[in-house]
């Protein structure tokens, strides 16, 4: 049985829903890759009253571990380390090692500022140097040290981390590092994550394929697996300890030879990561074509940093005669097959391709919503088109679910399947 | 003092991280208009000793109101109602006539599938006409009804509503319009809220206003006002009586005449509401040429129902060699002034005019980092033009706080603005 976990998100702007929350899911995605149960997320505002609140209910609902977000900064409002020392009862004291790093920390973005109150900046220096009696400092990546309280009677570990999600990320792994984390959690330091993804198949047929795995595998019970949809994608997340390893690899091998055409990524890629992948080191450029999609798909893969290596544009051809103009569609094709047609679909893919010069291309169009949709082509009926300078071609044709931004979305992520294959020279994904 | 409330979000899927929760956000804007204080925002699986944990932690600490979001579908895993029946007391019973409102709106969606279940169809039927004793039904807008629970000894009210953002949005104003609700939080139907909203001015600078009309305004006590950043826009929330009319409306004047140049909507709208509206109903098409926003633009200009009446197309020209290509911007001119410059943006902008044939357009161009910054344009600076075929010309460059994703953000924000003034025939924002 592993340890039951929570997550407690601070800030006001969080609260009121100004910022959105980037810290919960990202823990919860890691908290899963450890095999730790998440059963509570909770969020308030920069209260003392309320943190303490949600911290007594966390221990009193047997939490063993819970991380806190955000509430570490050098002003009055930053309260969670005294919430913290209160409510396990371990008194905050100064650390002059740490006062001093985060001192040198400051320094140079103090210098900037020569009317600065030096000795406001000396007792905020000091604020973020004060630790709970027993616990591990985690080093500051921006200026606020982050904290790995230990459990004592009825209470929890409580993990405290800053709140800007670059700097949390970047701590995490110091956090999971320590001691005390490793003995709550209950596992060595060589235990390891695995995710499989798969696209185009539905949830229940890998569930399928996990009892026969029941069935037929030696030692797989020494596994834990998690299968979850994630934007149309199935994961499977396993943690395996190092005398499991067969085993795993037996339970990769035949969701491999039982789902060889939609099982994409066995080394946890994602299929952005991919396509970037295959771009880049092929030296492939690419150009996007798009009408319902509005900029969303160009958006997509310009996400990335060092995009600019492999995409040259986009044409957002949202109205018809927009299409012949920019992309060179016929206006009759569109008369004859419809603006939403795999024959549009083609002749956007090939003026992409031609206008911006690109090895390969991608069109999408569709009926988004919430109005345009007929008898024939009723809303989320979207087509897709990937060509390539070398003559291979990939179509697809399919009715999306959801409203608008959700068949905005989804179609984004079929154009991401539909040109990994097309880049792989593998035929085009399930409809 | 108002009353304190608590929103209780299930669904493993949301929990897990890997579906985004939507509700509590708008939720927690809807409780800020109405004056209700939010405290606590909670997540918890499918797992009703974890939701019934969540309830009896929020009526412990005092919460007078909580909301429910999914957990209401006609299946197994689906627990909010016994939940809440079990946690205050109140036993289930069939509402016949609910129960067969419910089967009208399945019929015709049941009927594409004559393979179903009978039995087991009228059993989830039944299953969502359940009603917890004393509580008020709200009509279903897909298949599932909310409820209405009244408080009851130390308990706090209850209202529970549907997991889908759409269904929940839809039920709010029934929810809201129950003599429960009305009761709880202690106001009147005629209760109203205004929001102001100010881009380019510091938020400081309006809470400086605020206490300027603290010493000059006559009853401005019995208004509440809350300010806000909203990705990079400042919001003024009144709420106010009917008595108190006249201090709100001498505190809109006071700002509008203190920020004249900062404030854009005393109505509520938002800025992309304003842009749709001006384009749609003067009748003036636009395209938009983007490079480091990458498609971002087009597609939260698209992201409105209706808006291929007045959005033509847009190009991202991401490689320097495609703005030459795709937007007939001189190469030279790159040569000379750089891509990211406002002789670069201004030729963006007149190429997506012209290849377009449209009566506005917008061009975007910046260095969105975390590479290809240097000293004189480093990461975060972006320039915007917008043209209009009349020849009303607007210019800005700034440098953008934030990391990749927030600068591609904040320029569409920024372009959103510009777009207005242009509209609107004024001079450009504050850089």
């Amino acid at each position: 049985m592993s340890a039951r976990a929570g997550i407690a998100i601070t800030g006001t702007e969080v609260l009121s829903g100004r910022v959105r929350d980037a810290n919960g899911p990202w823990l919860s995605d890691r908290l899963l890759e450890l095999g730790v149960e998440l059963a509570h997320v909770t969020i308030c505002g920069d209260r003392p009253a309320d943190l303490e609140a949600q911290l007594r209910f966390m221990a009193h609902d047997g939490m063993e571990l819970v991380m806190t977000s955000g509430g570490l900064g050098p002003t009055a409002d930053d309260l969670t380390l005294e919430v913290v020392a209160r409510f396990t009862g371990r008194p905050l004291a100064l650390d002059t090692g740490l006062e001093q790093r985060i001192g040198e920390i400051l320094r140079p973005l103090t210098a900037r500022w020569p009317g600065l109150d030096a000795e406001a900046l000396r007792s905020a220096n000091r604020k973020q140097a004060l630790v709970p009696a027993g616990a591990t400092v985690l080093e500051p990546v921006g200026t606020a040290p982050g904290m790995v309280v230990p459990p004592s009677a009825g209470l929890p570990a409580i993990v405290v981390l800053p709140g800007p999600p670059r700097e949390l990320q970047a701590m995490w792994p110091a956090a999971i590092a320590t001691e005390l984390f490793r003995a709550v959690i209950g596992r060595g330091a060589d235990f390891g994550v695995s995710t499989l993804r798969l696209f185009g198949i539905p949830e229940s047929e890998i569930v399928a394929t996990l009892r026969l795995a029941e069935a037929s595998i030696e030692g797989l019970d020494a596994l834990e697996v998690t299968t979850c949809l994630r934007r149309g994608e199935v994961e499977v997340v396993v943690r395996h300890e190092p005398d499991s390893r067969s085993a795993w690899e037996a339970l990769g091998d035949l969701i491999a030879q039982r789902h060889a055409d939609t099982l994409f990524s066995r080394d946890g890629s994602t299929v952005d990561e991919q396509v970037a992948g295959m771009l880049g080191e092929g030296e492939r450029t690419i150009a996007i074509a798009e009408s319902c999609t509005g900029g969303l798909m160009a958006a997509r893969l310009t996400d990335r940093p060092g995009a600019s290596g492999y995409v040259l544009g986009g044409l957002v051809a949202y109205a018809d005669e927009v299409k012949a103009g920019l992309l060179d569609v016929d206006p009759g094709l569109i008369e004859r097959h419809g603006a939403v047609s795999p024959q549009a679909a083609r002749a956007m893919a090939l003026g992409a391709l031609q206008r911006c010069g690109a090895d390969v291309a991608l069109a999408i169009t569709g009926v988004a919503g919430p109005g345009g949709g007929g008898e024939e082509k009723p809303v989320g009926t979207v087509c897709w088109c990937g060509l390539a300078g070398d003559g291979a071609e990939l179509e697809l044709r399919m009715v999306l679910p959801g409203d608008r931004a959700e068949i905005r979305d989804r179609s984004t992520t079929v154009g991401m399947h539909l040109l990994r294959r097309l880049l792989r020279g593998e035929p085009g994904p399930r409809a």
